[in-house]
């Protein structure tokens, strides 16, 4: 058994998978406890039964928990921590499924309370729907998941977080907070950003061309709305909580699109031909790694 | 039959579809004649057998044709006209399927012999494959086609035009050219740019981020390099071809895109999430009208 109380924070996609999981799965938690801050998300979770208990405050939650997930937006993280941190037992495992990794050390480590371990994670994976109904056992399955080990934490406490995302079926990879809030800016969301400005410029556009733009947007223009249409606190909460890595790579995005418009503008074939070209090789690399 | 000698210049994605489709279904062409700039091409076109005729020549293959479609790069226009002119017969139409209107005008217009009668049309499908073999007859199925109909033109040749592309099962839309140009800027062109750009900024990323972000690229990057691997020449046309209408959206989009990296800096909250509100508003519209 990896965990004996397993207690999860935030019952929505991700944390209504992980309990769907760790029920489904032998040998992941011999208990799951979870909690939620609306008191219609408790009574929907009562009555989906996908947890073994539902708490009413954070304090009944986390008590005597050797494990603790927060799986709530990463900006709600210092408020929660702020609660929780009195109740944590001696020993118990603390990690998150947070999109952001830097924010998180910054908001959860001052409050840590001696023997409690850190141990932060970011399973990649999700759709565009939320809430306790949303969730589902399979959903981490074939999805990475990155690990963000700190400095002085027991490698027992890193190697349970890693066997939490091995049983629900995850690629689990660590890396360094930096490099994962670098790497997430650029795969993840700065694609989101650009997916929510695209959506914004479409609908500023005057009444009939804006209509027409709906109308055909079968081509490109969907595949940017598919991502659009994701959680808002989620997604606010990211963008602050990872701002200087998004800045830098929507600076470097803003500075390349520039220098092809600036091509279009005065016919330079050859610097389109390379940009479109590179396009191809990046997709060619996707499709060889399989992740296309 | 609509037309007697219908003549497919490019029998690539596109014309070699238009081919199939022509083959298939009963009433469109008594006869397809096709033309490839390549003799490698052509000799490809004879082995698949999709059309009844392979010309060595663009004189030889427009020559006593009632229908001419241009189904090659838009920027290959101007020199393809000046070649086929002469020798295009009175009462002739002459259409394209190419995905920019106002340079398509601006190429043919000109060398217009009296009598014949061009009729723009843009079908808006497409897969990222291109040549001889890509194509197939229901490529145009259930998609939009759009016809921008020039003034002074018969409207018996604008019906021909009509009449071929709901054989072909697209939906026919009528719009004038400038309309034309600034829809397809938004929803295609300016995503193709984007889509491009954002690959190369990732791949100008330091050697191990950049490695990576193609590990983990199954998040939001991966939808944008499925728009990304679509032909060189194509776009790179498509590109220049638009050229007012696609920076004219490009700067749209920057100054959108650059108000929103402003927010995230300065932690404007409700900026942010109005933002995002409107991605979720414009994907429900386009699930609405079954464009999702």
């Amino acid at each position: 058994m990896i965990f004996e109380r397993l207690c999860i924070i935030g019952p929505g996609l991700i944390g209504g998978s992980i309990a769907r999981m760790a029920r489904e799965k032998g040998g992941v938690a011999r208990h799951v406890i979870t909690f939620a801050a609306s008191e219609a998300s408790r009574a929907r979770v009562r009555e989906l039964g996908f947890a073994d208990e539902v708490a009413d405050s954070l304090a009944e939650a986390v008590r005597g928990a050797d494990g603790v997930i927060l799986c709530i937006p990463v900006g709600a993280y210092a408020a929660v921590m702020a609660q929780i941190a009195p109740y944590l037992a001696e020993g118990c495992i603390l990690t998150d499924a947070g999109s952001t990794k830097g924010s998180v050390v910054r908001d959860l480590s001052p409050l840590l309370p001696p023997g409690v371990h850190l141990v932060p994670a970011h399973p990649m994976a999700g759709t565009e729907y939320s809430g306790p109904d949303s969730g589902f056992a399979t959903l981490f399955e074939g999805r990475y998941c990155i690990i963000t080990p700190l400095e002085g934490v027991p490698p027992e406490a890193v190697a349970k977080v890693r066997a939490l995302w091995e049983a629900a079926g995850s690629l689990v990879e660590t890396m360094d907070v930096a490099t994962h809030d670098k790497v997430v800016a650029m795969v993840s969301h700065l694609p989101h950003l650009i997916a929510f400005t695209i959506c914004g410029t479409a609908d500023d556009l005057a009444e009939e061309t804006r209509e027409a733009v709906l109308k055909f947007a079968a081509s490109g223009f969907r595949d940017f709305t598919r991502i659009a249409a994701s959680d808002v606190a989620m997604w606010r909460d990211v963008f602050l909580n990872n701002r200087e890595a998004l800045l830098e790579m929507l600076a470097r995005f803003t500075e390349d699109a520039h220098a092809l418009g600036r091509a279009v503008r005065y016919g330079e074939t050859e610097f389109i031909e390379d940009r479109i070209s590179r396009g191809r090789s990046i997709r060619r690399g996707l499709i060889e790694r399989k992740q296309a």
